[in-house]
């Protein structure tokens, strides 16, 4: 497996690859990988002649009072991990490589990223949509792989490379779960026993609004009455929003006629978790 | 010359080309060509395989109250002025096929497009990135000609290919300018004969900026002083702006070093019209 830590190296090794008639998978990540990393990367694998994996923690995703100093960081497992799943190269920028001083263009996607996580996060979605842009500029892929867990992200990527006419085709993987249904997250990593013992409540609460769905239950206030009775006996979690939206664009539903996805947020301790769930109609 | 209106049809055609291994030169445009939009062509066409041209009035970077209903238009004209200068096909699409309902992306570059024009036009750059990365992403072009006479629109997309890692070269080409000085301008049509010759003070301006810097004046408060001066005495200018700037940040400059942009707005009765000089010290 190859490591590249400048942009220019970058360019020209998928310059060339795609010269020679190439297909380049991308599955962009900030590390500490999990099983949910490790899928994403296994499709790429599947998809394409060349995997390429970037491990940037970019700090333009993170509010000023969010983890980005904290953030798990383990680079030996990780290129260990990488190699092992059959990545072919991975691209590990740091910060100041991909911000030089006067860098000052943002690219950012309106509708989609006002509700949910960008209620809290104001400036998180244009922190993803500016990078990813610049990864795909720099590693030129013909396919992305994304994980679903991160929906509104998944969502943003999408109506951002539809927008901007992007010639990347995007794909979204099932949340890999733990066995005990906590969707994998490298900050579960900050959760005490306890904490962890409290965040399956996410997950089980989503269980339940699926149950209310395929028994034939239409209307969203009852849906989320019922999920939210699940979390107020849990004294550890404080949920920040659960919402039933459309799928592709995220506006809230109050009556259920397709697809739906159900997104929640919630901080257990001081741990951020989001977790959902996509219903599918047919 | 080829002339395409749909997306698709014009994503296809520069994939092909590039798998044949052909280069592309690219002159975005919002048509009513002039000599300024040929000499971009002239030398596109010099530069490259293929020479691509698109016409598109876009809606995004007139601000509301701005002239985009009145903007002129002549489709005829300007497809056979572009089959004499060499131009293998135009890209001419409506603006519902550019911007679908569901359309909410934008590309903002921050602090070049703050002063100068950015402080009367506040969107109006946001509108030029937006769709400069759309046309780049669908003309697929290696290289792109823009006129140096709209300054701060070429700093921009300088900043915004740079900063997103774009695989574009980005040409500047000088001003062309009637016999008698005035930069050609598609808005130099809205101008009545006497308004014309008002407006010629823009330009007489600029070149005494230019004497004064070639006689050694560094002081920018003095140059800017002389400058001011000779609007005055011209009733139908009224001037928005005349700045001394770096030509790469488009900072303000108070004392001279290296090179510099000299750049100005003045409505000319109700007509908004920009120039600038580059002045390079060595």
């Amino acid at each position: 497996m190859e490591i590249i830590k400048t942009i220019k190296e970058m360019k020209a090794f998928s310059s060339k690859a795609r010269q020679r008639g190439k297909t380049i998978a991308f599955v962009p990540t900030m590390g500490f990988f999990h099983e949910g990393h490790l899928s994403l990367m296994r499709e790429g694998r599947k998809r394409c002649d060349l995997l390429i994996v970037s491990l940037f923690v970019n700090p333009t995703q993170f509010g000023p009072s969010e983890d980005f100093q904290k953030y798990p960081r383990d680079f030996e497992r990780d290129r260990k991990m990488a190699e092992d799943v059959g990545v072919d190269l991975l691209f590990a920028p740091e910060a100041k490589e991909m911000y030089p001083s006067d860098h000052q263009t943002v690219v950012r996607v309106e509708k989609v990223t006002r509700g949910l996580c960008g209620r809290s996060r104001p400036t998180h979605f244009q922190g993803v949509a500016t990078v990813v842009t610049m990864l795909f500029n720099i590693v030129m892929p013909h396919v992305a792989v994304f994980g679903e867990k991160d929906f509104q992200q998944l969502v943003t990527i999408r109506q951002m490379v539809k927008d901007l006419y992007m010639d990347v085709e995007i794909l979204g993987m099932p949340t890999v779960r733990e066995a005990d249904g906590l969707a994998m997250s490298s900050r579960n990593l900050y959760l005490r026993p306890e904490e962890k013992q409290a965040a399956l409540s996410l997950y089980r609460s989503l269980k339940r609004a699926e149950e209310l769905l395929q028994k034939g239950e239409r209307k969203v206030e009852k849906i989320l009455k019922e999920v939210t009775g699940i979390f107020l006996s849990e004294p550890l979690v404080k949920i920040d929003y659960v919402q039933v939206c459309n799928p592709t664009t995220l506006e809230d539903l109050s009556e259920i006629e397709r697809d739906v996805v159900i997104a929640l947020a919630a901080y257990v301790g001081q741990t951020r978790l989001i977790d959902n769930l996509i219903y599918r109609s047919c």
